[in-house]
């Protein structure tokens, strides 16, 4: 494996160039993140369907147990069991709004894969950079364990395990574990572990800093050692499970599945589960002894066990529910992980918004009321007083408040409103109001997609390196 | 799936206009052949070493069942379970000898698949035509189940089940179930069921007729039928082992593999079977309570069932052996069908070649006496008779010869040669010679093949057919 060898070399040393006024210094350490004969253990597989753009280019890269769907090409990178899911990528014709400007979209949008080495992944959504519409690129990038890339080109930067990149256009940056940022547009930064940050310049500034020293119970990102923590292990202890499923090449679904509702065939579905209508689960999410109602969705890397979702919830990416109660319209964000027991039950209120990373593990029953703000890291009602807001108070916030680890600047409203907007537009996206005939999504379109398996070289100095492969119409 | 209809009958039209002139009337009939579902309903795979060219383009197809290998391309062909292997193109660089001409190979050779509908088809080997040196082209080509395309260009031509056409330039041509075709060039022929022919220009004929009565029980092909007989239901019920092998995704090999021993994961191996040194044994094909002597091969639907044969048997592609014991340095053909029984085995001696399309199927044990040729279809110990003869006494055939329904004319000593020269050499490609240095061969080569699936689109008006897939190095 030779040249792969070359090609984990190459990208680590573009990532360093990129990253040397920083102080970073963990690309040693990369080598050993995933073990090299795992990267030829594995295939890789893509899916071909009528609903989007078909288009992959896989040029000089190591892909195993990755997946493709929609208009993804990769150059010299590689990625181990990440999803690149291109279902929501912007097509020739759209016209994107920014500020003033009408923007036509000249041509289908690709997620273009350069130089970088993603571990298990996620990439979705678009290019919100209007500099950059029909190029949604991630390069010189390393991004790790349950990182998630969403609706942000990247350049140069270094995810840390369970960090999250949305809607922000990213170039030389250090983002640390379980930090969320979604800022628009950075440059040069490091951002601590634990950050939660939320920006739309001129608007607002959402800052919250999970405390460091309870944080590491859940996950922490030693550059000698693999990632550890809780949410590290969840996901270990679940591995066979999923091994199950990809080793099979046809799965019937082991659960109703309405004719308006995807149950992607790489999913796991344990008993006793219950599937609604318009209800959206992706690849790689684990369901066990869950209700999930009209409209919800389950995403990459989610898992929700033993808990009852009533309708039109979100579950973001990554996102983990565990002995919970979930009323309607509730959203659930990126790599949140809600962690009730069979005797301490979670409740979450109608209307209520899990703020991304945010980590609920109780000892005692906990019950957020209906219509609620939730961040940070809760163990219990007191930290769920000092990490909640009703979302009507916050909606009046003027100016700026500081409570608990938060700081908040600039109008809750249009924080707020900003909120609703793209939970509505996601609920949207995966098909959740589809009625038969009108706003049919994910749910409804990614229900045939048919899967195609690729290998990469077993033997000879390109071992681990997949053959050039072009996948069009 | 309107696209694939219009395809099928593109192709059938292009097939009747290549044979207005033969009495064939058969193409209403091809549109039942497959179950139009069938050809969506089954992923197609490819194999990926560097052990071969990797260049595969597919264009505007249905490939559903279908392996491919080595350098291939399909345009607006339907191929279904059909198995493309191209592990003996020629390379660039080569220089292919041609009675006084030596002709160098200016690209790699390339199998190009256009306008045709192959259904359960082999196609192997190279292009033997000097004329078509680095294109072995089938065009507008409708082949049926079992046939073999061995090293044969072919143009608008009908292959009935379990045809063969072998080192053979064919146009507009239609060939029998049943019969064997190696003649060099041939044209605008109409080949009647059951003959066999291996014709070299200014040497030798080979002429042989199966009896159509007693044929019939073993196959036959009617055109508002699908294909009848023994034969077929021998495959067909086999055929729910071969689902299981290609239901998952990962296989061990349920039998102990020599170092030097390729045993392909799409081969059906039931207890208790036995791999020798050098054996090759390739996708489809089916071993049960059997013994594989060192050098031995069983290629794609061949059967080889409570029998054993002692080392360098060549088991050419389609050839079946039920209870029967071989002993060295054995051939037996394309689509043979050797029957012993469990009471009654059939016994070859050594050095024996049992030509293509022979049938021997019998209630009393029978044994063939080492270095004889045997051919056409034997029932019993008279039948052998008429229808054998030592090798060394046909080597001295000079000008002709009628026994039975084998007519030869030419020289026996160049017939014999020529085969004797033929099997050395496949036994070198197969690697049966292989010394841990010398003389690799495909039981060597393709120990290591990674295979890829790809599906077609599984709704809209592409509905079964696949996507454009380039795959290159």
């Amino acid at each position: 494996m030779k040249e792969l060898t070359k090609l984990l070399d190459r990208i680590i040393q573009r990532n360093d160039i990129n990253l040397r006024e920083l102080e970073h210094n963990i690309s040693p350490f990369v080598y050993k993140l995933v073990p090299p004969d795992q990267l030829v253990k594995f295939y890789a597989f893509y899916g071909v369907t009528p609903h989007h753009p078909l288009d992959f280019v896989f040029r000089h890269s190591s892909l195993a147990g990755s997946y493709f769907l929609g208009k993804v090409s990769t150059r010299n990178s590689i990625l181990y069991k990440s999803d690149i899911r291109g279902d929501e990528l912007k097509k020739k014709g759209d016209v994107f709004n920014f500020q003033k400007f009408k923007i036509p979209i000249a041509r289908d949008e690709r997620i273009e894969i350069e130089d970088s080495f993603l571990i298990k992944t996620l990439v979705h959504n678009f290019s919100h950079d209007p500099e950059t519409l029909e190029n949604f690129f991630i390069r010189n990038t390393v991004s790790t364990h349950y990182a998630n890339i969403h609706g942000s080109p990247i350049d140069g930067s270094f995810l840390e395990p369970f960090a999250t990149v949305d809607l922000t256009t990213m170039n030389d940056c250090v983002v640390g574990a379980y930090s969320y940022i979604q800022a628009g547009e950075v440059d040069h930064l490091n951002v601590d572990p634990g950050t939660v940050w939320v920006r739309s310049p001129g608007e607002f500034n959402f800052l919250y800093q999970h405390p460091r020293d309870r944080l590491k119970k859940y996950i922490s990102f030693d550059p000698e050692r693999l990632p550890q923590g809780l949410l590290i292990d969840f996901g270990e202890d679940r591995k066979e499970d999923f091994e199950r499923v990809f080793d099979v090449v046809k799965l019937e679904p082991s659960v109703s599945v309405p004719t308006s509702t995807s149950l992607d065939r790489y999913a796991v579905i344990k008993p006793k589960t219950r599937l609604g209508e318009n209800v959206l689960v992706s690849q790689r999410a684990y369901l066990e002894n869950s209700w999930l109602g009209k409209g919800t969705n389950a995403q990459e890397h989610c898992y929700i066990i033993n808990s009852r979702l009533e309708g039109f919830n979100v579950t973001a990416h990554g996102a983990t529910i565990i002995d919970a109660d979930l009323e309607k319209n509730i959203f659930v964000g990126f790599n949140s992980f809600l962690q009730g027991r069979a005797d301490s039950r979670l409740l979450i209120g109608e209307e209520s918004v899990v703020m991304p990373h945010t980590i609920i593990d109780i000892e005692e029953p906990l019950a957020i009321p209906p219509g609620h703000l939730v961040w940070g890291l809760i163990n219990n009602s007191d930290d769920l007083k000092q990490n909640s807001m009703a979302i009507g108070d916050f909606s009046k916030i003027d100016g700026g408040m500081v409570q608990g680890n938060l700081s908040f600047e600039g109008g809750g409203a249009s924080f707020i409103t900003a909120f609703r907007d793209r939970i509505h537009h996601i609920l949207e996206a995966n098909g959740a109001f589809f009625d038969g005939t009108n706003t049919p999504g994910h749910a409804q379109k990614n229900q045939n997609i048919a899967t195609n398996t690729i290998q990469p070289y077993t033997e000879g100095e390109l071992e681990g390196v997949f053959p050039t492969i072009i996948i069009q119409p």
